[in-house]
């Protein structure tokens, strides 16, 4: 089971490389609920399989974005499965860089692995700033 | 299944609000990974079980804190689970209220569930201030 989800985070991982917003939707349920590294606090089902709003966000870093995902730890059962890992954005003409932490949980529905809860975020300095911590490395 | 993930997400919230340290860290796993809410990007197992230092933090806070798990919604296998929930966190006196997304990643080990992994965390806003966005409300 570990290597199909290993298998699923690295489609994902080439999916927001290419910027194929549709191939990066079919990852997930219907009713998957994302937190994301923008507020909302959260994305329900629709808005997850929403993909001109994912292709609009991929067109405003010219159509791609550099994405990479670090230190993936998968623990698997039958049906349900979770991963982690820190993964790093950054713009390929090299504006900017993120490393940023994200969870993946997983269902196997239909004899396939899907995405059913994906959570990524920075974490924020408590030191009255209240920035995000965009400036972390591994 | 989803019942005992409930009564651990459950035990972890009422030892939050009576700055437990104790009772907290022994809901984790030995090896347990945490995302929270405050830098570093992790917190690996050595890190996850320091009582004193979550005793401390818990101490800033006059000993406990508000603490209110949301919307949790569970999904579980055998030996594997997750949940996802909107908490709450709050001065007892008023200073502050914190909403934020919480994802806990569970396994069965030694006939109980324990948290392997957690990921706590706010979103920011991409509106070039790179706040943290502490304002969120459900």
């Amino acid at each position: 089971m570990t290597t199909e989800i290993r298998g699923v985070v690295g489609e994902l991982e080439a999916a927001m490389r290419a910027g194929d917003a549709k191939a990066v939707v079919a990852l997930y349920t219907p009713d998957a609920v994302r937190y994301d590294l923008a507020p909302p606090l959260r994305h329900l089902g629709a808005e997850v399989h929403d993909v001109a709003a994912l292709q609009a966000w991929f067109d405003g870093f010219g159509g791609s974005v550099g994405y990479e995902v670090h230190d993936l730890a998968v623990t698997a059962g039958e049906e349900v499965a979770f991963a982690y890992s820190l993964n790093k954005m950054y713009d390929p003409d090299g504006h900017f860089e993120l490393w940023f932490r994200a969870t993946y949980c997983l269902v196997r529905t239909g004899g396939r692995w899907l995405v059913a809860h994906e959570h990524t975020s920075t974490p924020f300095y408590m030191d009255g700033s209240f920035r995000a911590a965009l400036d972390l490395q591994p």
